[in-house]
This record gives structure tokens, C-alpha cells and sequence, in this order.
């Protein structure tokens, strides 16, 4: 399954060593270690690269390694074991993390390691611990790491990226103590996703949509994206997050981002996030009065035998956190000036897809009763992929009956197992020193801004259960119906039964 | 198969007498007969409703009624014979339709009959005939028939309305000797089918569509009525017509104003036709000049043991017709200057496909090898009715390689066997009195005026031949080419294996 197979082969990744804080969490075993077996199996990772884990666990390489194929068993739906040559990649280094002294001898450690499989002086380092442990772990990585004979350092940083505008600025303070901006790889894993990255290219590429997109003809956009699980084990941290910071601070606003920015000068990295950053530091709630803000705050409540929120391991019984938050909020710029954006996002609900709607205004037609479904194009990001677009025509054997029907493609279906897991890509793409689906400082900070703002109306807003496996609270219905409008339910495909009607 | 169970039930068909001049041919047998009783089957045709069939043979009613029986049995799929109730509808008329004096005994046969029956004054002439006998059978129904005690009479005319302007309009000023316009149906039955009449409720009820539906947007159009038969048994008519005159004049000139025509003050009948002349008072040759007329003549030849035109019965043996048209045209005015429409019609291709392919400008996308595909919208007229769009996306698992794919609209598969045949819609307009889908005569002028500048040119263009069976004259093929273009080549969809991807 070398997802890779499909990536650009003339861009090649340089000798490195992966330092990987947090080998031993769910993130390595769910998600990197697949991953870099992903980019291992597909020729991309370069003979001269190897894999430094890093954790408090009394582990030794072998059984590290053994460690590495029981998770990757565990997640993969391939049967075969991996090749002995990926596993031997990999090096574990025991260590606390917040003994500050412990970071010389880690380096020692690095550097014996690279010179013993002539690795050079390229080092990538990835937080993937618990989010207090950031600060420190780049602090004194920053301090031992080294640049020199021309080798690169870079810092992979896993959300959150702090809890609020203060926090998030105190923590990169800190990083450009040790790291330049373009050495900081803050991730965002919803950019990994190929439909995020296929945005811009359905926007910008193809004349029918960037005409028509702008508040002439774009009556409104949906952001869509729900969970079916609850919290799970992450209920202690989930607990001082909520879905606000844990989902809209980062996954939806890039979204909205990427569907509401300007037509960037080029599509490198710089010129993407000027424009990024452009659009988050013009969001606004879109009726910022007391009495309708346009945030809908939600708590998921025991259904049968499923715990509801509260019940949750880890979580407080009087917790106000939410776990479900939908907002109504405006770029406040020409292009989009009256078109409100509707954001949901949220756990424990009847089904985990995240999907766009961005629905068109409708076009009276005919004559009494006038017909006014309006276009709707559908970007279905996950689970599968595709772009659906509803449109108008005449009802086949009637006079003049209009009726609205759909046309579909099925990204999944007509390029099945060809979407890489996002961390592929982010991986693949920090080795090769691609910041494009990385974000800026500035986007964070913007970001941070609008969701600060959003918290400080919590006392207004107030939070309302959910029963878990709902559609979430009734209010968020209303926040759509109120305007006229509805939640858009895109149609699930069946993957491989999609094209038969092509001769 | 009562197609007519989706046609707006609100509307009835007030009593009235058919008159079917032609009732022994071919039209008749094949098209109107089956499509009276489609209208009969699904409740359309009033009780009071009779048609009286002219010919020369020596039939009578009752071997009449067997001929259509026979008739239906031939060119229906169904298994049933017709409802004896329908066949009690018609009556047979023997007269020699070049005799002058002969319209005053059917005008007394007429009237017999709608009094035996209950008819009323209500009387629609339909001519089915050769097209040498139009003029005097309009002149003498027009002379014999009435209008009297509130009754209407309409007169339904088949193609081909004249040879060329002046004929035409020789023809036209007969019949206004004896008719007003609004009394004149004159047929192009391509008017009657389903994907025509949707182009304007894709274009004006989409709002997708109608902004980018102009020359700032939209590289090309193409357009193409392709038939794989060759002329049959009508080389003796067609000898004496040809392409230009027996398709181009009529059905793709009015594709082209539909898809060409400023958007309507309404949607009524004068309102469609306003906007429909303009465009084909508009038209102009692409590149009228000697060296580049943008006019392809082609004429098949024989392949293996099908005979070539030549060879065929009632055609001259150093005949000149043409086969085969294609052309370059222009509307000449602020929403199409500089979009060449490209027209190509002909018998014995490869093909029998009535297909519209709306070729926006490409967005120049990427950085070194900038991606051009362009959009492309598909309309498919026949034998299958749809709507495709190609359009562009991020190749998964590249970083960044854009691909074309497609989505479809099976309109066949969607709603199977609902699209009527054209003249169930035809005749049941007719007798309702809805000439929306009729050609109004300044429309005939203006697209006759276009085919006489054409036909003008046939010693600078002369005629190319091609093989039976094939795509048509190379030089069809260099005509796009040559401006960087190319002819686009819709495929073809399975009815019923469009849907299964719905869950």
C-alpha cells in the first residue's frame, strides 16, 4: 500500500534523523508509524534516514521495534508484517522530559546515532507529547540543536497550540527564542487531507466556480464536521479544550480559509498564508449583538447505556466544557460581505463526516410560483471523498416543471486507496523543507483572536445538552432555520460501484 | 407507456377534428400514430376528439384502422395492441390532394364527421406530405375551412419550409393569404425534445451557469447532430435538399439560438422567439473570407458492401449533395464576439448522437507547465438525454499534479422512459395552443438567410468525400485543429447502472 507511489519521485528526501517526542502515545502508534511505513515502502524515505523515539518507558531498541510492528498490526489493514529494514530504522532513547539537563545528553545520543549510519547533521524533531511538555522540549532542543555544517533543524509541532491568544503567544515567543518561523512546522493535520488540498485547485482551476464566487452569487456556506465518538480516553485533556479550541481554533478555520481567500499571486507556501491569514483577520460573528451572537454551545448527554459527557473518565461531573459548538460568522471583506459561513463541529453525534456546502443563491424561474432551488456544490472530505453539485432542469415529460437533481463524482470510488493518510504528506513534506500545509504564526494568532472573542460570550450564550447519536442541539437547527436556511446532508457513496455506466 | 403521466394534467385538450394530409407515409406510421396513442393511453385526448386521415389509396375506415394497428405493432416496444377506443378515433378520406375542387368535398366530410361526433368548429390540419404539395393544400383548406362559432384552426407544418429564402418566403406569403402567424405550427420536431426544451432552465435556473455563459468565459461551442443511416429510401428527396438544407436550416440553427439567445423578458411563446431571432439575425460566418470560409461540404462513399450516396436509389448518379456540413459561425454582438460555434451534421458516420459541448476557456493553473484543461459542459440530446461536466481536481496522492475527471447526469438513466417522444409534446401543444416550441417565420428568414450565404460559397468550398461509416471529411477534423481546437466525444451511458453509488 505505497500511497506514495502517486507522489512527485523527483523531489527526494534528504538523510535525517527524526527525533519523535512522545513515541510511546496513541499519535505514534495510530498515525506516524504507519506513515512513515507508508513513505519507507514507497521508496521516498532516503537509505540515510532513521528514527529516534523518545519516551519515559523502560523500553530498549529491540523491544521498541517490536513495540512499532505489534501498533502497526494494529492499525493496518495489511496482513504482512513490515520489512526488517523500516523497524531498523528506529532507536529509542529513554528520558524525562522535563529534565532540562537531559536534553545534552539526548544530544550526544542524536549525534553518535547519525554519525554511526552517516545520517549528517539534518535533524527533524516532532511534539507529539502532552501539550505542556511543548514549551520545554523546544526550549532545550532549541538549545542543543545545532545547525552547522549546512545541515537543516526543524521543529514538527502537534496541535494544540495553546489554549488562547495569550498562551499561544507566550509558547511562540519561546519558539523564536531557539527557532526561526521557517523552522516551526505547526501542524494542522485537516491540510494533510487531499480534499483540503483540493480546494484551491477547484476553485482557481476551473472556470465555472471563481466567476461566480463572491457574495453576488454564493448565498451561503456550510462547514460541517461531527464525530460519532465521544471522548473516549482523552476525556482529562478534552475536559480544558472543548470543541472550540480542539476543532473551530484550527480544522475549521483553515477550511474557511482555504474557501474564502483571495486568489493568492502564486501558489507557493508565502503567498498561500498571506491570504490565509487575510481572511481569518476578517472574520467576524456575524450578528455581534446580545441577543443573537450566532454561537450555538453543546454538551452531549447519556443515551442508553452510553455515557453521556460528564460520566466521561477524566471529566469533571459539573463540567461546563463544550463539546459541540456551531457559529454563524462573516469575512468581513467585498468578496463576502452579507454571505454567512456556518460552522459546526462536534463529538458524540449521528455520524463522523466532515463535509462543505457552498450553496449558490437561487435564481427565480418561471412564473407564479416561481422555481427557486438553488446550486449546491457538496465537498465531501471525510470519510470519502468527492464533489457533488445540485442543479436545475426541466422535469423530463412535463411542460415546465423544474426539478433539482444531483451529478456526482466520486473521488473515492474513482480513485480508490490512492488518498494518503494526511500524515504521509506532512511528514513527506517537513523532510523536504515544505511549509504549504504548515501554518504561520499570524494565521494562529488570527485564529486565536476570533475564538478568544467566541469565549468571552460564553456567559451570554450558555450550553445545551445533546442527546448522544443526535444531530446535536435543536439550536443549532435554529440558527439555520432562523435565517431560512438548513443543514445540508450530503448522500454517502459506496466506494467501487460508482462507474458503471461509462461504456 | 403513458408518457404523458408526468405533462401538467391541469391543462385539457379542448374537442377537435385532426385533419392528417400524408396519413399513408412514413411520418405518420412511424412517429404520429404512436404518438397519438401515447396521448389517447394517458388521458390527454379528449373524448371529443377524431382524426381524419387524407391519402390516395383505396382504404377505408376499417382497413385504415388496421394499417394503424399494424402500424404501432411495428414501431412499438410495447406488447399490447392499442385501446379499440383509440383506433375508433380514426376515419380515412380518399382525395387526390393536387385537386383543387376536392377540399370542398373533405371540407363536407369534415363537417359530417365533427357533427356525427360532437366535435365542434375546432379543426388542426396537419401536413405530412411531400413538401410540393404544402402550398396547395394550405391554400385550400385555408380557402374551405372556417373559423366560425368560436372555433379555431391551426395549421401544423412539417420541414422542410422552403429551399432557400425566396421559395420560403413564396411559400410564407400563401400562407398568409389564408392564416395568421398565430394559426401556423411550423415543426422542427428537435424543438419537441426534452434536452432542447431544458436548455433554457439549465441556463436561466442555474446560477452556476447564465454568469460565466458568455465570451469572457466560454472558449467555444460545439455542436452535432450525427446520423449513422444513410439516406434509405429517401435519396429521391434528399438529392434535392442536402445537409445544409434538410438539418442545418432548422434543427442545429435552433440548438444554436437556444443556446446562444439573451435571457427572456418571460418565458412565454413571443418572448423565447424575440431572443431566438436576434441570435439568428446575428450569425455571421466565423472567417468569411475566400481562403477560410469555415464551411465543410462532405459526401459519403461507399465502405465494403453499403453503398456510397452516389450509388443510392433516387439519387443522381454525379449528384453534388451534400452529406455532411460543418461550420464555423459567430453571433455577432457583446456576449459571443469572438466565440466561434462550431455546427457539424451528416449521415453515414460513425455515430447516431445529437450531442452540445459548451468548451469554457482554461484557467491557466500551476507554475512552470501550467495545467489548461478546460471545462467542459456536455449536453446529450439523443439517443441518450444527460448532462456531464468535466472539470478539474488535485491528482490524490500528488503534491500538487491537477487531472481532469468528470461527474454525470444520466437524465435516461434518472428518469427512464419518461421523455416523451417529440410529437407526443408537439402534437399536444398544437392542439392546446401553445406555440412556444413552433418557429416563428422571421426565425425561418433569418436561418434561411445564413444557408443561402453558405450555399453561395459551394464553388469555393467544393465537397470532400468520406467513408461510410466514419467520422465524416478529414477536413471536419481541421477545421477545429487548426484553431487549436478539437471535436469532443461525449460517451455514452449505460440506462439503469447510473445510480447504484447512493446508499
Amino acid at each position: 500500500m505505497a500511497y506514495t507511489d502517486f507522489m512527485e519521485k523527483h523531489i527526494v528526501l534528504a538523510p535525517a534523523l527524526l527525533i519523535l517526542f512522545g513515541t510511546t502515545g496513541d499519535l505514534a502508534a495510530k498515525k506516524l508509524f504507519p506513515a512513515l511505513r507508508s513513505l519507507h515502502d514507497g521508496g521516498d524515505l532516503p537509505e540515510k534516514a532513521a528514527i529516534l523515539g523518545i519516551g519515559r518507558r523502560p523500553w530498549d531498541d529491540a523491544s521498541y521495534r517490536a513495540r512499532i510492528a505489534e501498533a502497526i498490526a494494529e492499525t493496518s489493514d495489511e496482513a504482512t508484517a513490515p520489512d526488517p529494514a523500516f523497524l531498523e530504522r528506529f532507536y529509542y532513547h529513554r528520558m524525562d522530559m522535563r529534565d532540562t539537563n537531559a536534553y545534552d545528553e539526548l544530544r550526544s545520543r542524536a549525534d553518535a546515532l547519525a554519525r554511526a549510519r552517516d545520517l549528517g547533521d539534518n535533524r527533524i524533531y516532532f511534539l507529539a507529547t502532552a501539550p505542556d511538555l511543548f514549551p520545554v522540549i523546544a526550549e532545550h532542543t532549541g538549545r542543543t540543536g545545532q545547525v552547522g555544517n549546512g545541515g537543516f533543524r526543524r521543529l514538527m509541532v502537534e496541535k494544540p497550540f495553546g489554549r488562547d491568544l495569550a498562551s499561544a503567544q507566550a509558547f511562540n515567543e519561546g519558539l523564536y527564542r531557539r527557532f526561526t518561523e521557517n523552522e516551526i512546522y505547526r501542524i494542522d493535520h485537516y491540510l494533510g487531507k487531499e480534499m483540503l488540498q483540493n480546494i484551491l485547485v477547484l476553485r482557481f482551476a476551473n472556470r465555472l466556480f471563481e466567476p461566480v464566487w463572491n457574495t453576488e452569487h454564493i448565498d451561503h456556506i456550510q462547514i460541517s464536521v461531527r464525530e460519532s465518538g465521544g471522548v473516549d480516553q482523552r476525556g482529562g485533556y478534552y475536559d480544558h479544550a472543548g470543541a472550540l479550541r480542539d476543532m473551530v481554533q484550527n480544522h475549521l478555520l483553515q477550511l474557511l480559509a482555504l474557501l474564502a481567500m483571495e486568489k493568492p499571486a502564486c501558489f507557493e507556501t508565502e503567498c498561500v498564508r498571506d491570504e490565509k491569514v487575510k481572511v481569518l483577520r476578517g472574520l467576524r460573528l456575524f450578528h455581534p449583538d446580545e441577543k443573537d451572537p450566532g454561537i450555538i454551545l453543546g454538551q452531549y448527554a447519556a443515551a442508553g447505556e452510553q455515557p453521556g459527557y460528564r460520566e466521561e473518565k477524566g471529566v469533571e461531573p459539573d463540567s461546563a466544557t463544550e463539546t459541540f459548538a456551531a457559529l454563524r460568522l462573516e469575512v468581513d471583506n467585498p468578496r463576502w460581505r452579507g454571505v454567512p459561513f456556518y460552522l459546526k463541529s462536534g463529538k458524540a453525534l449521528d455520524r463522523s463526516a466532515a463535509d462543505i456546502a457552498v450553496v449558490f443563491k437561487p435564481v427565480p424561474y418561471g412564473g407564479n410560483e416561481p422555481f427557486e432551488q438553488p446550486n449546491v456544490l457538496l465537498l465531501r472530505v471525510q470519510p470519502q471523498e468527492g464533489v457533488n453539485l445540485q442543479f436545475n432542469i426541466k422535469q423530463p415529460g412535463t411542460v415546465s416543471t423544474v426539478t433539482q437533481v444531483d451529478m456526482d463524482f466520486c473521488q473515492t470510488c474513482r480513485f480508490p486507496g490512492q488518498s494518503p493518510d494526511a500524515y504521509v504528506r506532512l511528514l513527506r513534506d517537513a523532510w523536504v523543507g515544505d511549509l504549504n500545509l504548515f501554518t504561520r504564526w499570524d494565521e494562529i494568532e488570527a485564529a486565536w483572536t476570533l475564538v478568544d472573542c467566541i469565549q468571552a460570550q460564553r456567559e451570554n450564550v450558555g450550553i445545551e445538552p445533546y442527546a448522544r447519536g443526535s444531530a446535536g442541539p435543536d439550536a443549532a437547527s435554529r440558527l439555520l432555520t432562523q435565517d431560512g436556511r438548513s443543514w445540508i446532508e450530503p448522500e454517502e457513496k459506496i466506494p467501487g460501484t460508482c462507474e458503471p455506466c461509462h461504456t
